[in-house]
C-alpha cells in the first residue's frame, strides 16, 4: 500500500496571539517538549508503517519555515511533496490540489491521509491503529474521516454521529454537526454515539478526485485548470507553486462542506487516542505539568497567593493573588486574559491589524531564508540586531541609503563582502559599513554564524534596502 | 524665620516591585507628570515660604540619584545638607543626626520640616498654610505632627486622635494608635477626632535635641558620638557621611515611639490636603485617569471586555476579560497582581532576596556616578549595553581580562582613550578594544553621549573590572 500523508499547514491561529502571528503561525509554536507543532505532525506522519514520501501543503511565505522544520525532524528534503499557495483557499482547494499533485506523482491508488500541522496526539500506537482501519477502509473506496471518542462536553468542536459498523473497521456516518450548546453536547457525551470531528481525513485519491468531480464540479474545473498551469511549470519532483488568478478563482470553502457531508461513500474511524487541536490558550496550558494550585508554567514563575493560572514567559513573572488567568509575554507584547476568554483574544488580534499594528503580523525575531534577525533595541536614531546565518547561507549583497551598520562576529565565522574588501571575521572582530557602501554577509562555514549589527541613521526603516544580487530571487 | 526642610530619602517600597527596587526605591519612581516623587518633594519643600536650603538624608548608594535629582529641580548643590548613611537607621536616628547638624550650622533656633520623600501632596496652598501653623506652634517649643483628614476608611495607615485646640493653630494630641482593623477604622473617620499621622513633622531643633536628651538618653549619646566622629571628617558646608561601627551602633527606632509618643510637647495641626503616601500599586493606579470601565494606563494597552484594572508597560498589553487587576510590566520581570493582594507584593520581594535573585535589587538600567547603562541583551558569549555619560562625566581607566568591548557612537561625541590611543568619535563612529587593553570613555561636551556596546568573552561579569584611575574614588 503507498500511503502517502498531506500535512495542511496553514491557518492563523489568532487565539494563540501573542505567540502565534502572522509570520511565524501556530503550527509552529513550541511545545513543551521543545518541538514544533509541525515538526511533531511530520515525525507522526513518517513514522506511520507503508510511507515513503509526504506531501506538504502551505502558504508560500512559509516554505523556509517548513524547510527549517523538515531538518529538524531529520526528513530528506527529496521525500516531501511541497505544495505552495500563494494564498490559503481553505481545505477543499488544498485537498483538491493535493489529490491531484499525488495521481500525477504517486498513482491514482495511493491513500492520502490528510492531518493538519497543528494537532497534538498523544498515543502513537493507537493512532497507527486507526490510521490502519481508515486506510482499508479507503481500500474499499470509502472517504474517511476520524472521530475522536469525547472525554467531556467540549462546545469548540464539530461532532460525527456514528451509525453501524463498516467491516469491523469504522462506522456509517449518519451526520455531521456544527458546534453545539454545552447542553446538546452533554447529550453527544453521554449518547457514545458522537464523535468529534477532528478535522482528519483518509481516503484514495481517485475516490477523492471522482468526488469532487461529481459533488462540487465548479471547484473541480478550477482546480484543474489550476493544477495543469501550476504543474506546467514545475518539473517532476519539484515543489508545485500555486498563485495568481487561477488560484485566487478556486472557491475557499472547507472539505466537510465541499465533499464529506454529501458524499454517501463516508465513514468514521472511532479515534481512541488522545487529541487536541490546541485551539486556545487553555488547551495550551494543559499541555505542562501543575503544581498543587493547578497553576501552569514552563518558566520561572513565582505564583503567590494564585491558582489556575498559566504563564508563558522568558522573563521572571510574579503572580499575587490571581486565579484562573492566561498571562502570556513575548518580548514586544503581552496578554494578561481570563480563561473564561481565551477566545476572544482572536479580538485584540482583529484590532491589532484593523490598526495596522505589526505586533498582529511579525516578532521581533523575523525569519528569513538565510536565518533570522532579531531586534534587540530600536530608539530614533539608532537599532541594534542579532542576525543568525544558517551554514552555508548568505544574505542578498545590498546597500542602504541612510544608515551606516556595525557588525561585530559573536560566533562563529563570518565572510564579509564590505565595499571593496572581502574580510574574513572571526568571533570578536568586527567591521564598519558605511551609508552607500555595498555590503554582503555569507556564513560559508558548516557553523553557525551570529553577529550584532548596531545600525545608525535618521531613517532605520527594513524597506532602505537596495539589493544587488540575491540567492533567494529578492533583488 | 529659618525654615529647613529635612527629606527623608530612604526605605524600600517593596510594595512597588519591580519598578521599585532596592537600587532605584520608590523615591526615584516616576510620577504621570514625568518628576519622580523625590523631585516633586524637593520642589513642593523649596518653594515654601523662608526657605534658604534643604537637607537631605538618604543612603550612601543614592547620592549620585540625589544628585540628579536636585540637578532635575533646578537646586543648587550649595543649597543642599546631605546627611549619607551608609546603611539606614530608621527615623528616629536620621532626626537626630538632621537635628544635630542644623543646630550646628543653621543654628539651634532654626525650625526643622521633615517630609518623607515618597508621599505626594496635591494642594500646595494648603500644604504651605498647615507649615505656616506648625511653624508657629514650633516657635512655641511644640513637637509637630500633621494629622491628614482622613477621607475613607484607611486600615494601612495609623492614626492621631486630636483633643483640644492649641493656640488656633493645631491640637493636643490624645494619642497615637496603630493601624486600626476596618470597623475601628471606620469608627476613626466617623468621629472627626482621628487623623492619619502623614509621617511629616516641624519642630526647633533645640526642642528635638532635648527631647532626645530627655526621653531617648541612650540614643542621644550615641548619636552624640556618631556626630563627633563624621562631622569632625566633614568641612563647614560639606556633606557629612554617616558610616561604621559609630552608625551601626545607633538604635533603629521610629521617631514615632522614640521622641513623639512620649513627650507632652506634642501638638498635631490638621492637614486639608490631598495627600498620599503612594503606599500600594493602587494608590499609583488612582494617580492616572481612567475610561468609562475605571481601567488606568499611560501607555499602549488594549482593554477587551476588561474593568479596573491598572497597566503599567512600555510593551503593548492586551487583557482580555480580566477585572481588578494590577498589571506591571518591567524590562526583566513581570508582576500581575489582584488589587485585593497589593500589599502581598513585598512577599515576592523577600522571596527574591532570599533566592538572591537580582531583580530584587538590580534594573536593567543600572546609575551610576557618570550616568547609566543598561544591558540590552546577554547571552552566553557576548553582552550588548546601551551606555550613556552625562555632559562633563567620565568612566575609570580600567580594563578588563576576560571581554574585548565594541563601542559603537549613537549619540554626542565620544573622548575615547584605547591602549595608547586618544580618540574623538563621532555619532556613527567607533573603536574595539581588545581583552587587556586600557581604555576611558569622556564626555567631555556639553551635550549628552550615548553608545552601544558589544562584550565578548567567556566571562561577561561586572566584576572583571580593573580600575586603574577613577574620579568618584572606586579604583
Amino acid at each position: 500500500v503507498n500511503l502517502v500523508p498531506v500535512i495542511l499547514c496553514g491557518g492563523a491561529g489568532t487565539r494563540l496571539w501573542p505567540v502565534s502571528r502572522q509570520a511565524m503561525p501556530k503550527p509552529f509554536m513550541l511545545l513543551p517538549n521543545g518541538r514544533t507543532l509541525l515538526a511533531d505532525t511530520l515525525c507522526r506522519a513518517a513514522d506511520l508503517p507503508g510511507v515513503e514520501r509526504l506531501c506538504v501543503v502551505t502558504n508560500t511565505d512559509y516554505r523556509y519555515l517548513v524547510e527549517d522544520q523538515l531538518h529538524a525532524c531529520g526528513l530528506a528534503r527529496e521525500r516531501i511533496h511541497l505544495l505552495l499557495e500563494d494564498e490559503g483557499r481553505n481545505t477543499a482547494p488544498a485537498i483538491l490540489m493535493a489529490s491531484l499533485l499525488l495521481e500525477q506523482r504517486a498513482g491514482k491508488n495511493t491513500i492520502a491521509l490528510v492531518l493538519p500541522a497543528d494537532h497534538i496526539i498523544r498515543s502513537r500506537d493507537d493512532f497507527s491503529a486507526a490510521v490502519g482501519k481508515a486506510q482499508r477502509l479507503a481500500q474499499k473506496n470509502y472517504l474517511c474521516t476520524f472521530g475522536v471518542v469525547p472525554n467531556f462536553a467540549e462546545t469548540g468542536y464539530g461532532y460525527i454521529e456514528s451509525g453501524d459498523a463498516l467491516h469491523g473497521e469504522g462506522f456509517v456516518v449518519r451526520r455531521f454537526v456544527e458546534k453545539p450548546d454545552r447542553k446538546t453536547a452533554e447529550e453527544y457525551v453521554s449518547s457514545g454515539r458522537y464523535l468529534w470531528n477532528s478535522g482528519m481525513f483518509c481516503f484514495q485519491v481517485e475516490d477523492m478526485l471522482a468526488s469532487f468531480r461529481d459533488l462540487a464540479p465548479e471547484l473541480w474545473k478550477q482546480g484543474k485548470a489550476c493544477w495543469v498551469q501550476a504543474s506546467g511549470q514545475a518539473n517532476a519532483g519539484q515543489d508545485v507553486q500555486l498563485s495568481g488568478a487561477a488560484l485566487s478563482a478556486l472557491q475557499s470553502i472547507s472539505i466537510d462542506y465541499a465533499i464529506f457531508e454529501k458524499s454517501p461513500m463516508v465513514a468514521v474511524v472511532r479515534g481512541t487516542f488522545d487529541w487536541s487541536d490546541i485551539g486556545s490558550w487553555n488547551a495550551v496550558s494543559d499541555l505542562y505539568p501543575c503544581d498543587g494550585a493547578r497553576n501552569t508554567t514552563a518558566q520561572r514563575t513565582m505564583f503567590v497567593n494564585s491558582s489556575n493560572t498559566f504563564v508563558h514567559s522568558s522573563r521572571l513573572v510574579a503572580t499575587v493573588g490571581v486565579d484562573d488567568l492566561l498571562i502570556v509575554d513575548t518580548p514586544d507584547a503581552l496578554l494578561v486574559a481570563h480563561k473564561t476568554a481565551a477566545q476572544d483574544i482572536k479580538q485584540v488580534v482583529s484590532q491589532l491589524k484593523s490598526s495596522d499594528d505589526p505586533t498582529h503580523k511579525w516578532h521581533t525575531t523575523v525569519d528569513r531564508p538565510w536565518g533570522n534577525y532579531t531586534v534587540l533595541h530600536e530608539e530614533p536614531g539608532f537599532k541594534v540586531k542579532k542576525i543568525e546565518v544558517k551554514p552555508g547561507a548568505s544574505l542578498s549583497l545590498q546597500y542602504h541609503h541612510h544608515r551606516s551598520e556595525h557588525w561585530v562576529v559573536i560566533n562563529g565565522t563570518a565572510t564579509v563582502t564590505n565595499g571593496d574588501q572581502l574580510l574574513t571575521l572571526e568571533k570578536g572582530q568586527s567591521t564598519f559599513i558605511p551609508a552607500g557602501a555595498r555590503h554582503c554577509l555569507a556564513n560559508q562555514t558548516g557553523e553557525a554564524l551570529a553577529i550584532v549589527e548596531t545600525q545608525c541613521g535618521d531613517y532605520l526603516g527594513e524597506d532602505d534596502i537596495v539589493r544587488l544580487n540575491d540567492r533567494y530571487g529578492r533583488s
